[in-house]
């Protein structure tokens, strides 16, 4: 089989430090051909780190000469939509960075037509891959879980603003803490939710300590430019009498510096995601399980490939467009919750 | 002074175990002077026990025979208003237990009553009384912990469905877990949001293992007899862009046998509950702050004296009429929005 | 029905604190008739305490004047066979305390008149009675340990030598540590391998400890006077392909004060009992299973009752006199090996 | 003094890791002449990496064209007697891995045939040099311990079937667990039973986990070609009323990763290898000792100069010919009683 | 053995809960035969408490009607001069309640006249009798130590400022946190120091807190009325190139409740008494030991116990009248020192 | 403006790991010219290794042919007088290592030179730029301690004599635990007394350990040249009744490897040094306040900085040649007290 021919969209470090990397490993499936980034003489050194040939700053460069079989969309959030358009209209293949889009609009047009040209859209939710979530996706798939009702999906920072890139900037990235980690632990709740979307939504958001300022324990930001959420609280109620409390922050009076956890409460078995844990009934008796050996696992690299072996035809867990485009109309549910 | 003469509403234990030993500590301000209760040997017996002069099967032959200034009412949930009604109107003070009435209506019109009649008619949440809940409201209101904006509640059980009394019986009691435990740590919460009421709610309840069956922990129960919520969870969204996320369980595949707690967020500070911790900056740096010497207090004892403080226009914190009925509307609405 | 009329035979501490009140507690199925004791005073004392209507010094007089139905040996080691006999050939069940007897041709003789006369003959291994040994031999029983290949049966006190009783007595106790500690541990091992005779059996016996005195955590002991062991280790081999390794002290230069203890080994599973636990996998990865909330149980209480189901044709897990002949069996090739 | 002159047979990891990098630090006293192994490729690499100046594919080469003071003899398990045996013949000390060789006839011979040449033949069992095992070593000669009268001595992996290498193979590795694992404690043991000959032997072997196969922690392994031991539980008795309990696996349903201790019972005190601590009396009470700053030891290198040490007459506690023979019969009758 | 007569001066709690007490456990060997106490009433109803015969309102009384052989002088600080002295003219052993005296003076006037009559006088120093304390001394008698240099001494409390008694009023007590509390650890560092007298003594005192006043862990003290000392720190620095660091408190602001303690500092090892430990070399390595099975003891009988073995010529590790006067000498330095 | 330009006089490890790197980090405001030693070559050696211009052997030579602005004087303690002074009187800034010198004396006499010279002399005592110790004198300042009356300094090794270096020299270090360890913790201590002399001092100093050797934990020490001392306690009493116990130890007889550790006692609060926290009361209940986040630091970096800023006129924490004098005041008056 001839290798499938990829290029980058957006060289920064999402690019030069997991999915270049990532597709490196998989070189028996698939070449990159080329790197496209504003400024040329960055994206030709990016290229030039990884031995990849071409470099290009437009992407009518990269497609006026190279007939790639995949984009990887590597752009910041506010250019999701445009890049992965063209790339469909294109004929490409498209591995999109998260969120799939500003609006759930655009995440619904990008699913449409990756529908309508037969092609894979899908989405970077890496998270996926750790052994702890697809441990707790086996057992909830054999049914050990039993009916889930109600999962608690946390990401939560004490002080974990980024004192680096766009993550405080509303314009470009769409949101803060739910932008940035809620949508992680939400793509993961989903996926023991069946991905269905919830009927009623209610949520909060604040600012008060990312325009406070003070201590951070991610690098100092600028309060005077902070312009997104540092928390978000929001409960949602699916069809089926089934419900999701997700809680994310940047910031938070908290005691833990970080808490990134699901808890899943089924009718014949709880679980807790990290560590794994199940809690049920063994023998008639009350139990608790614990697996001390789980592995740690390359989740780019393990993505990646699902993306891959889903282009090929092959059975895959990776975050399809379908998917993206209910997790984007949560996601705006949840600001227009917040913001009435 | 002369002493309060006090009458007691329903023998049973909460009467025996907890109201009556309190009111006798506080016999310089407080006599007991009847049990009233539907059996006229078990209230005589009761009488004797605690050297109280009268016993009577009806409150007519109650208010027939003596004039009591206080009624205890310490009957079933679903007596709450008709007994509440009938002592306010006799003139008494009235210390009903949890929760208020069975409907919001019923709560509005007890509250109605009282500041009609001029009366103090206050619920006996004592868990208002612990070390802990002090200094956590002492703290809110010197302002340590800034502007409060979300609180977790939870009173969760693994697998603690009572197997006595009614607790399982929705037409005695109105509801499950929510009536019997999420209550309370409601009230504790709504402590913390000045008691307003929330505009939006939505909710979810479950009864997957109370109609299972299965090991318990606190006795057997018959799931064939079960019809009450043994889980609830909501989500409560305030004016001032507040929120409460609430949980409560009988039973609920979690690892710990209880969870009892509150976790609150402020601009300037967390806390949580139990055991009572702060969250905040001191000296410009991230603090933890443990308060290891929290004495351990008679809260039954230290509500009943909140009560009587009211009754004497002391400063108390009991809760009020008013209170009850907003958090009784709460309720309701919580178990609207969850059988939607 | 009628009552079931028992009688007990020696009126030590095991028949005060143990034997008769559970037998009390069965009030509604057995009728304690009669103490019989070398010194008539003290039976009658022991009598009188728990209003048992005969007192006698000898076992002709109990049978010359009462018909027994059941039998409870409660006598030194050394008179296990004789009492028992007696009682059989009066066509009493027998309820005997452990050990069976003092020689294996003894206890095989006592299972074989037992069985002649068509009577219950029984052994108070109470230790089978607790939650976690149940569980055990649920879980061995349901399959989930797979084939059990190996046991460690553990008894071991660092100075646990008894300052009070017989224990260091060979001639009335037949032995020490073996006898009194190991029989329990051992009793537990053979049930998880269907309580089959070994086919090699290697041991060793020590008096180090016991012979040169110190300090007691149970008491002092007379060092002078100690002539038992302080410490037996034997391999015991089974056909199968099965073994126990059985290690049990009154004294030992270990860090733990008290060590009970099976660890078991199976093909699918193993088990430790205290703490109950298993060492498995589940959904295909290593996993650990933890039973936090096991019950406390009366274990005399358990076993009495097992005794009187057994009697009373019901399933019991009584120690039967079949099992008693091979244990005592093995106790007697163990002292072979070790002293031979 | 001039340099000892040293030649390794056999040009696998074991010689790369360890022989050669030991004798290097010892370079004032020995020196490396040649390598030889089955590819003379791959040896000439292996002796290039180090500087050494010889390879050879045959030790008759070797021989022919050198005179080696030592052989290194790094070879598989089933070659270890021939090499070690035409060493001897050609004048060499010898240090040979282990175990010694494939039959205790074999190791007998070798130990008589260096016996009569007056060389040195010893076996690599490094785990002698731990820091801890030295400690253990000079409290039992003190005489601290008193009469040492039972090991406990384990080396149990819950998974860890080597993935790699011939660890799983019979015909090369002579067996499973107990040649690989449980040679290394055993040697411990009978260090501390001054290496005397067991007179009775009872042992088990099993393969349940191996020949099943499952989720490996040191990497995954064939269960269709898996045909030596995963377990094995033996009884070793000595004269002097001595015994060592051993226990060890590749793959056990326990807990732990893995356990490799002693616990050594004393008449005075009682000894714990990792951590090692001391069980015992100090001023009349019961004591326990402990030894936080033990070095971390290059148990190798230490080792090879006790090898060294020895053929230069020095004191020495290297593993010699001797005790190789004896432990080698030890092996041979544990399979012995386990496959009768 | 005729029994030795002892009468109590002095009526309150110590004579009533640990002097009479520990008395009546001796009974073969003491009789106590009046109780003496300003109030007759207060005084009678004690001895027909415990049965004693007599009760008087002054010692005069007492010496007029009986001829006791002990006196156990339980009067306040201020008073323990008059008895003691009174008592010794009348002949009698005494047993006086810590601290000896108001001032160094007295306590060597009373050493004086007790060694002029030829009796015992001796303090109640009991901590000096705890298993801890006991093994300590053994260990340092025996040389285990080597030569003992330094000893740090706490006893600290962080809000332990008694809420009851006299123990914030210096006219009775004398002090406050030295004379309560110090007065017990030096006691202990003295008696491994052999009770010699330091050379040189610095030391400072406080009341910061004391006189602040705010939340007590031992009840609530009135800081208006405080005019003792909270707390004590001093050096002692002893001939022989030996010191030892003493502090003590009523309230300070530390982590720990309280901290009862002795550090000892020896050329061979140091010794930690709480929970005891050494720390040393054992076979050429450093090592900790620690002994967990230490015995409770009821210090209030082995200290009457050695009181009377003194009395009776035995061997005794009580307080003597001569160490009495060391240490207030030591005390009255202390205050000394930091009042300058 | 211009470079400051520095020289380093005393060529081995502190300048090399500590003092260069440091002004390395600073190169927008210094510039090293010259390495001073008394071997040439390695003085060259240095210079080169981190590309200095000048080397030189004799200070004359120094500053024949530069004209430095600092010198950091990185010499033997017995050389800090000498070369310090001689550099201010060539008008340099000197940044001298600790202790500031042999004699109160000297360290007087440089102060006074330093001070007519209008020029910087400071002190390497790094450890004053912890965060711990940052934190800690912020909240001194800031008054939350209250009045600080009494300071535990302990910096005490087990076993830590070092086996390079003049360590164990007197004459050239001047002493031995006192000077290198304990002058350190002295230095935090006194920065919490507002750096007053004290008006008392007892001390005493041993040597058992270091003279008699044994296993060390900082290599091997040469007892029978070793002639400092190994630990040295000793308690300061300073106008205003405040105190510093202070010990220091380089081996001794301590469960711990090493404590390094400030206890400061204050009327509002007290504070422990590592980790850092704080003991004081909190909304009326006494409070423990810890702070998780602390950053680690390049405390030299800090500490050459502050330097830097003092001869910049900006605010700066180093330690003068002022506080340098009252310090060595200090440890004179400890040996005088010691040695008399």
């Amino acid at each position: 089989m001839s290798l499938l021919k990829a290029a980058i969209i957006g060289g920064g470090h999402i690019a030069d430090d997991n999915h270049i990397p990532a597709l490196k490993k998989l070189a028996d499936q698939v070449e990159i051909i080329a790197v496209c980034g504003r400024d040329l003489s960055k994206a030709r050194a990016l290229a030039d780190k990884h031995a990849i040939e071409h470099a290009f700053d437009s992407t009518e460069a990269l497609y006026g000469s190279c007939q790639p079989d995949i984009i990887l969309n590597c752009t910041p959030n506010n250019l999701h939509y445009d890049y992965t358009m063209q790339a469909l209209k294109n004929g490409c293949h498209v591995f999109c960075e998260k969120p799939p889009a500003m609006t759930a609009a655009e995440a619904r047009e990008m699913a449409d037509l990756a529908k309508e040209k037969g092609k894979i859209l899908a989405y970077n939710f890496q998270r996926r891959q750790s052994s702890e979530y697809l441990l707790l996706k086996k057992c909830y798939e054999e049914g050990q879980l039993g009916e889930v009702y109600h999962i608690k999906a946390n990401y939560l920072r004490r002080r974990g603003i980024p004192g680096w890139g766009n993550f405080t900037n509303k314009t470009i990235q769409g949101g803060g803490a739910l932008i940035d980690l809620g949508v992680h632990i939400l793509d993961l709740a989903l996926g023991i939710m069946d991905y269905q979307a919830p009927d009623k939504i209610v949520a909060n958001i604040h600012d008060f300590i990312g325009k406070t300022g003070g201590k951070g324990l991610k690098g100092s930001w600028d309060a005077a430019k902070f312009d997104v959420e540092d928390g978000c609280f929001a409960y949602l109620s699916f069809p089926g009498n089934k419900s999701i409390s997700l809680s994310c922050s940047f910031a938070l009076n908290q005691k833990e510096e970080e808490i990134i956890n699901l808890e899943v409460f089924g009718s014949k078995a709880g679980a807790v995601l990290n560590p794994f844990s199940l809690h049920t009934e063994v023998a008639g008796e009350l139990a608790d399980i614990r697996f001390p050996f789980l592995d740690e696992t390359d989740t780019q690299l393990k993505n990646t490939t699902a993306f891959i072996d889903a282009i090929l035809g092959k059975e895959s867990n990776i975050s399809t467009a379908e998917q993206g485009a209910v997790l984007q109309e949560i996601i705006e549910k949840i600001y227009l919750s917040a913001t009435l």
